[in-house]
């Protein structure tokens, strides 16, 4: 997954402050970050842009991240460091509707963040969610 | 991670026909679909865009998703069966400038996807993409 951003470096030290360690970035290239199974990366947004055939309109486009947590403090606790790292809180922690605990952090870029400790849904140590349900 | 879709049964349907399998989904609720230790959701745009406190000017909005696999001739495939599906590929398969060799498709709600296939990074039977490079 990729992240367009407009300065690379003030994005790096966002997540770099969450405690993500990234990997090369040098000059126009992207900086990426292993997550679990998976690597991010922080890329300029028009660079992106074009080289994902879109159109770039500006604003959210419809995609929400999410930070899954073993708990309710530790929901509390990433939302606090996200603020210190310079992120914006738009919805402080509180229960959710279905049942959850979550709160939504906006990155120096706008990109969304829910940060949530779902307790139906099972956390490995590292991090990895795991749905309980089975596909139908 | 979850995706804005404003058909969610023809986004189940796209996704499913690419061999994932969803879960849960009645009513508004969203679907899920376990995607190697993350966990994907299709919920509706408008109900996203309001729990996620942003508002939606529609369009992109700088995130691009990535199916990282083993080989060209797994781009290859899994761009036809996305076309097949109904995705539109906005880039058929080729190789990158990064020593690479990747396609763009668009799924049906508009968000694009990198099939791509990266020698320089260790893929897992599983799926899992690391990076081989270590932190700075």
């Amino acid at each position: 997954m990729t992240l367009g951003v407009t300065d690379k470096a003030r994005a790096r030290d966002f997540y770099e402050a969450l405690g993500w360690r990234g990997v090369g970035g040098s000059g126009v290239e992207p900086v990426f970050f292993q997550a679990g199974d998976m690597v991010l990366a922080l890329w300029d947004r028009a660079a992106l842009a074009a080289d994902s055939c879109v159109e770039d309109t500006g604003g959210w486009g419809g995609v929400t991240l999410a930070h899954n947590v073993g708990s309710r403090q530790e929901v509390d606790a990433v939302t606090e460091a996200a603020r210190a790292a310079g992120a914006t809180v738009a919805r402080e922690p509180a229960e959710t509707f279905w049942g959850g605990y979550d709160a939504i952090v906006i990155d120096p870029d706008g990109h969304p963040w829910e940060i949530a400790h779902n307790p139906g849904w099972r956390l490995s140590e590292d991090g990895a969610v795991h749905l309980t349900e089975t596909p139908e």
